[in-house]
């Protein structure tokens, strides 16, 4: 595919050092000129939060060159804003955001940092992508994800994204030969459970953990996230920044709020 | 309205000593039993951030006695979470968020730690609702938000919520004679721009203040909460936490992943 001086921006929320960035930025190269925005440190869980309260710093980040890429100290959706408005010499074609160590689908897309950066490029009319792998492990194997973003990249750049449509992308932990297909998908409704775990510090004081297990409250759906990636399928949810409950609208403008 | 032995928890993103959430006691207190489990400093911007760094405490709140209150060094959905694996004795009936200081409206639901935590009660199932004032200051007068939180609070109980689906209710500052009425609407499409403002440290070194102007895409699309709060309106928009972009399914099950 040709290159057409295509300005991709490059984040995640691992932090500068993963290797599922380098990973991405690999493969963002063949489709044009990348420039890397990313956090310093992991910021795993981060959701769509912002720095309001503390200084942002950026940093020439050496070890990409000859490619641009900056370290921030702040969120992902930070990293984002940054590169929007100081840091890139002209608004970017295309986000790419991940590629994350461990699944972002069903509700999980609520708390992640990748996805939430993916929807701030969207917010600003900027095609974004968000790509996660099924697999935490720092040195994960990142080939077969390397594989299907490659596909979903040239296909985003091909026909576009619908407006305020971004992509949610979840990638099984699997050899490509054993990977079913991609299949587009809605988000699963699933929930945590049992999500603290409890200690004692030295001092005799209670701490908790944040933990829990996932439970997949409609296991048995097959147009959802979790279905097709226990299915072996690459799963593609299209996500969108606008989070009013349409068919909410007329249920509740028959309320009554003079008379209670 | 009748108690029930109604179970409330109260929590808020701009910390348990916020007057915001102390007048949101004072009116959940008419409609049930309160608890109040809210961060212990200010959140704000925390959108749907979790802890998964750094242990999770939480401190008894005494000025608040009788009720059951506690302070979390976490998020707004920490606190959420705290509270319905942890702390509160069953699972609430109600969640009632805010009152914030400073508006939540239009892509401000994305980065809200007030309507995250009501996102968070919503996924689990509980009717959650999130209040802002369109006042930031710390002694602001909370009258007209009580008066009007009171009339939502009250047809929630009554007409109960729409599965997967919670308010976002934004309140202008002003004298309830001056509101115009309550009005149900979407979120407006808005963005932030020029959002940071550069500076020098005493050492030589840049940093950056997050700041920024609101910018309405469409001003003139009255079924916004932003043209809501403009002509004086308490907006009111139902919000869910499946962010599929059903609309763009059909459209991405025609692209081709094989032949590119």
């Amino acid at each position: 595919m040709e290159n057409h001086n295509r300005l991709i921006l490059i984040t995640n929320d691992d932090g500068i050092e993963a290797k599922g960035i380098r990973s991405l930025v690999e493969v963002g190269k063949e489709f044009g000129e990348v420039a890397v925005i990313a956090p310093t440190e992991a910021q795993s869980g981060m959701s769509h939060a912002i720095t309001v309260k503390t200084p942002i710093r950026v940093y020439r980040e050496h070890d990409f060159d000859p490619i641009v890429a900056y370290a921030c100290n702040g969120t992902p959706v930070d990293c984002v804003k940054m590169a929007i408005n100081r840091i890139l010499p002209r608004r970017p074609d295309l986000i790419l955001s991940g590629i994350n160590h461990g699944g972002n689908s069903s509700s999980s897309v609520l708390y992640s940092g990748t996805m939430a950066a993916a929807l701030e490029g969207c917010l600003n009319g900027i095609p974004s992508v968000g790509f996660s792998l099924l697999e935490f492990s720092n040195n994960a194997d990142f080939s077969t994800a390397q594989y299907f973003a490659r596909k979903i990249i040239s296909n985003v750049i091909h026909h576009g994204l619908p407006k305020g449509v971004c992509l949610n992308v979840n990638i099984p932990y699997l050899p490509v030969e054993k990977i079913a297909g991609i299949k587009i998908c809605r988000q699963n409704h699933g929930v945590w459970r049992e999500e603290f775990e409890h200690r004692t510090d030295p001092s005799g004081f209670d701490y908790y953990w944040l933990t829990g297990t996932f439970e997949d409250l409609e296991p048995h759906a097959e147009e959802t996230d979790e279905w097709a990636l226990r299915n072996n399928y690459v799963a593609v949810v299209p996500v969108q920044f606008d989070f009013t409950a349409y068919q909410a609208i007329p249920i509740l403008q028959k309320w009554n709020f003079n008379g209670q």
